[in-house]
């Protein structure tokens, strides 16, 4: 089992997760919104207002790293599903333009239903 | 060390931790609220209410998933303290009814106490 | 590539995040509220008031776990980048007194960049 984590758009999450539902996707969904600071470092309306010469646009600009709003999508998903997921988050949420977001995968050793004791890939289904 | 995470009611809370610390688990825990889509899919009560034969109940079901609003445990453990803190999360959150949440297993590779740096099972302690 | 969760006091998070970009950690950042029960498992000012004698501060000490809340930082760094990263959290989080706070680490598989589909230190960087 694989743990799948993605960093999204908050305007990508519920056409993301109708996707995995329909790619058969059973998965427990956790869902949070959290600030991260990607590659850019800045919002990405603040650097084209810049790069049209804005000069309040210009002006917030600087070398401190700003945070952008994202949702975080966390999925335990067994290990046949994993592409499968990877592959439909990425489909919904690639737009070519920066602030796409990120997927992580980490291991998940074991599961466990709490309502019958029964675990792993038999807890997942 | 494992990294102990629960998906739990959120009513289950304050009893659970007491359970952990009556268990002797000194583990950092950290809490928050999620949004959690289960085998069910669906709010029970609007389920139940569905079997009932309630038109408003009915109505509300479909093909789109619903999301249960949930709490987050997380406790790293030293390897020792593991199946305990698993059996006792299972003991206080069993009722039996869907919805009884979720436990998942992951790996931690070091822990450090900012403080000291003591490390990994100095760490927990 | 590592995982680097740190627990930090809410009040150190903007001078931490600072520092790891000018240690040169480009990873994604995502922060959080947290509530944690460390070591102490008391408010420090109540364990300060009641060493003190106020009989308020007394009154409010017990058994049951009480919570502090925390500021969560997750960074996601290459393998030759892990060390800094944690040097540079304790650096900046390291008081000397209790609630300094924990580190931990955890393993990442893959990680993607969803804009380009670049993976692992390609989409770190």
């Amino acid at each position: 089992m694989k743990e799948i984590i993605a960093v999204i758009r908050i305007n990508k999450m519920n056409e993301t997760k109708q996707a995995l539902v329909e790619a058969g996707i059973p998965a427990f969904t956790a869902t949070g919104r959290v600030l991260g600071r990607g590659k850019g470092q800045v919002h990405y309306d603040i650097l084209h207002g810049a790069e049209a010469g804005h000069p309040e646009a210009i002006a917030q600009l600087g070398n401190a790293p700003r945070l952008v709003s994202k949702r975080l999508l966390a999925l335990v998903v067994p290990e046949e599903l994993c592409k499968t997921a990877i592959d439909t988050i990425i489909k919904v949420n690639q737009t070519g333009k920066a602030g796409d977001g990120k997927i992580f995968v980490t291991p998940i050793l074991e599961t466990i239903r709490v309502r019958t004791g029964e675990k792993d890939e038999q807890a997942l289904n």
